[in-house]
């Protein structure tokens, strides 16, 4: 049976000591995320995170959901009772406005909690996430009107929510999109298609479900132009506070899939269902993208969350599991043999996952509180900044933190050898359950091209000249810092092959954009491992001066991993490059039929 | 539903164009082998894994096996009846002497056969390479009267085979067994004990199963010095040709695994059984490493089987899913959208599947003729040569080939975007099947120490540096040959990091094996990386003069793809010197405590 420690400390220390969060007291919700307090809130989440959602895990994997011939959809055992506990706690509305319920506290912290739900369960840490896509949603597109009749349910968690696009015909292209609205003269419209692939789209947590969903108004244009963004409640509001009438939208079958069994991924029959619009008319895709870098900032997470959790349960095996001897020698000559962690390629494993979780939270914290100044603050060129940040960084986390956390969670399960691919160790879960995330909310071929095609030259690479003049500002500036040149060198070597790649994009994939496309996705890991890259440099910057926080040894094995990241796995960028180099030709050299 | 189709072709093309097959006729069962012979035979096995073996495949899956409570497993639905057309085929026995009634066809056409089987079915194909497993041990080790009670029926398929080495505390530690092996006044022994991870260890494909048991004598020294092999039957052989009394071996549980649910692994219980020693006591350690190679060679074949099959149904649905536009213009106007195999991203991943797959394949038959050879030869020198040959790159292909036969099959699910992580389509379990081949017969980590600390030194170094004399001849040779430069040029600097590497163990290793540890995973891939390059120089070769096998469009095609492999997959070898350069100290740098 698995086991998870939510790292609060390390998440305290990134906030604190390398990030300074008290710098932001002057954004909204900050003077109140205290120290003291972010402390409280994250410990207190740890604990429920640890005591009822991880030993509910491997039950959700188990049982799965399951759809009643009435199409209603019953969630695992101990799920009702443990989304009862969550949306007590008034975890949903936690970075929610306060004027809507909610508790206004940063979306960085937020996100911390959310990394450890998605690690102690992540099925079950879908269901609320899903009601908070569809807050921030209906935040920024609904009515005031609309915003009122709905966000306060969302945020106790009394209502749920959901993302519906997907069909069978389409997903990645979503002018594809079949699903129509027909207007009907009281200003609603009937919605009718389906919908596939709708993760928490049923179930018995919340007594309503709010389902967003992307249609095409009779007349409007074909593809993307023509597309809006309906609300479609499974029960119709009826007067004051009641429940009305059920909507004509049903759960037809559940998705037999790879993991994540514990949430119910609908496929969702909408048959004249009575919605109405959310923002403006065919303006449905634009309100989507609005909310895409939150919502795959969100996903990035679940891969560093599965890493971690898996990192956690390799590293105690490894410290129990007795085989061989150690290459210089019996470590524990009084035992029948030696514990695998004496091995160096035990280490390795260990090491590689551990160097990529600290920078990767680094990462992403970093940005999440990007998108904090994006929305709170009050100057107009900050906001710009930080939501240029947010824009060219969300695919890099999105697409390398679930390609590594993916793969972290098959080193993971490899240090259990045998037994890692036996369910009741939950390694081979987590693998499973990690897998989704590279393949949902753009798969990450699209979250490459994202970044190479859209977020390069948007504003005239305005984003990625901040980015790259920041970090060139601050290997600069600890050029003479001899203590901190194991990082801040590799750094500076893999920044200026971050650079090449770019300026070959830029010399040869506008004569031909296969050339860019061909070398998308290894520039995006080459810029991951340039991002992780920096924030090891800062994370070790913090450790050697702080004080406050976490015990000296701590500090002192942050330097050590930082030390790792550098001599064993910034090396990758070369390789990258070389790919990027090589361009198209011999990529599209054969014709379709020859595969 | 996926498909598959056998790659009959290019397995022709490699034995006949590439490896010249017919230079061994003075082998034993070669002269047979004609090409015809060869060709009908794939082609018959072929049909068999298509039309048989391929849609059992999810069948086995959904149902896995079933214990009863009498201790009897029931495989799933049609196991039994293709179990009885595969050995009514005499497809066990195709490289078995025929003395005891095999073929004795060479070992390399019962690999590609293993390779189409796996691919097919790699739960059903692991029954008789079990079995294939126990004749091989029989042959090199039993005695005369036991070898003629025991291989005819194994080679008929009529009773089965089994390897049972696990126990709870001990995997790859062998040492630590406690299987104990009591000596009776008529020469056998009473074996008691448990073994985990039996896999095909009870079932109902056979009237019988020959289980090869690892234990220890009473009174027998402690470690590996001291473990002994054994044959128990699970029914005792009666008078002639009957059979006797049950055996007091049993199944005690299915364990509940990631993948290949079609195969029972057992736990099994021996409670006193009756066995009988087989070889020499003590030495049955010894007797296992023998039997080693072809078994990890066996694994690494299920690791191509799992890659190209992925690989075709990837490509099925690359060239049928239509999504976007191809970046220089649409390619199919008059469609919805382009079918997504116009996208660079798309193509790089099935490229790298392939260009993977193709040298895969060459790597595992030219040292399945190595392997004939160190087992048929008359000449000493000959068999010596190859049997250096197949202990050095035995942990290259097990280790390489399912590290990279798996990251492949997750490649091919990406192609299917969100649908690869449904199971209908089966993506999601030729990642979940393949995933135990890096784990199992050794994992990867003990492939890489048993290269680095075994292989490499053996002898002097004569296997490795029969290798680095092989392919710096060949370089040498084909300098001036500029329409090979694409191909050779690159091999030669891969090669040259694969030198630098070795010369760092040399002088780095032999004061501190951390470093060799620490880099022997690394160590492993550039090794692979240049075995791979190599084989499709002689790929490039081959197919720039090959007339007979395929079209010449097949053999532009393969041309094409050595480029892609040079330009986009050798360049990872930089990388994986650089990591081994860092040395073991970041990565032995904490303490195990502070995992």
């Amino acid at each position: 049976m698995p086991t998870y420690k939510a790292p609060v400390d390390d998440v305290m220390f990134l906030l604190g000591d390398v990030f300074h969060i008290e710098r932001f007291n002057n954004l909204p919700g900050f003077a109140d995320a205290t120290p003291d307090l972010v402390e409280a809130v994250l410990a207190e989440a740890a604990k429920f995170c640890q005591d009822v959602l991880a030993p509910l895990n491997r039950v959700g994997d188990k049982e799965g959901c399951h759809r009643h011939e009435d199409g209603s959809v019953a969630t695992p055992t101990g799920f009702k009772q443990a989304y009862k506990g969550f949306t007590e706690g008034g975890w949903i509305g936690l970075s929610a406005p306060a004027e809507f319920g909610g508790q206004g506290l940063p979306m960085a912290l937020a996100q911390s909690i959310s990394e450890f739900l998605c690690s102690a369960n992540m099925a079950f840490a879908m269901y609320p996430g899903l009601t908070q896509g569809a807050i921030a949603a209906l935040l920024a597109h609904a009515s005031q009107e609309q915003k009122e009749r709905y966000v306060p349910k969302l945020v106790t968690g009394q209502w749920a929510g959901t993302m519906n696009l997907t069909e069978p015909q389409c997903g990645t292209d979503l002018g594809l999109v079949r699903t129509r609205a027909s207007p009907q003269p009281d200003g609603s419209y009937k919605i009718s298609g389906t919908k596939i692939f709708i993760s928490a789209g049923e179930h018995d947590l919340a007594e309503n479900i709010i389902h967003l969903v992307l249609a095409r108004i009779e007349g409007a244009p074909a593809g993307t132009k023509g597309l809006s963004l309906f609300i479609v409640p499974k029960v119709l509001p009826g007067a004051g506070d009641a429940l009305g009438t059920k909507n004509a939208v049903s759960c037809g079958s559940i998705e037999e899939k790879m993991g994540i069994h514990g949430n119910s991924t609908c496929v969702m029959n909408y048959d004249g269902a009575t919605g109405w619009l959310m923002g403006e008319a065919n303006r449905g895709l634009q309100a989507m993208f609005t909310m895409m870098n939150e919502a795959r900032l969100g996903v990035g997470v679940q891969g560093l969350a599965l890493s971690e959790v898996a990192y956690q349960n390799a590293a105690a095996y490894a410290k129990e599991r007795l085989a061989g001897r150690a290459l210089s020698g019996a470590k524990f000559p009084d035992k029948a043999a030696d514990p695998i962690i004496v091995h160096p390629d035990v280490r390795r494993m260990l090491m590689s996952i551990r160097a990529f979780n600290e920078a990767g939270r680094a990462l992403v914290l970093w940005t999440a509180l990007k998108s904090d100044i994006a929305h709170r603050s009050e100057d107009a060129k900050e906001r710009q900044a930080a939501d240029d940040h947010l824009g060219l960084m969300t695919p890099v986390i999105k697409g390398v933190i679930t390609d590594q956390g993916f793969a972290n969670t098959v080193m993971a399960q490899q240090v259990f050898g045998g037994h890692g691919y036996i369910a009741e160790h939950g390694m081979e879960q987590f693998v499973r359950d990690a897998r989704i995330a590279m393949l949902y909310e753009g798969a990450n071929g699209i979250q490459a091209l994202d970044l190479v095609g859209r977020k390069l030259p948007k504003d005239g690479g305005r984003a990625l000249q901040a980015f790259f003049g920041e970090v060139t500002a601050y290997i600069k500036e600890r050029s003479a810092d001899t203590a901190m040149a194991p990082y801040v060198a590799p750094l500076g070597h893999a920044l200026g092959e971050l650079q090449q790649a770019t300026m070959w994009f830029l010399q040869n994939a506008l004569g031909n954009p296969d050339n860019a496309g061909a070398g998308a996705t290894d520039y995006m890991h080459l810029f991951g491992l340039v991002a992780l890259g920096y924030m090891w440099c800062l994370i070790a910057d913090a450790a050697k001066t702080a004080t406050g926080n976490g015990a000296a040894e701590r500090m002192t094995e942050r330097l050590a991993t930082g030390r790792f990241f550098m001599e064993r796995m910034l090396p990758a960028a070369t390789t990258h490059l070389a790919r990027i180099k090589a361009g198209a030709a011999s990529t599209m050299a054969l014709p379709a039929e020859a595969f």
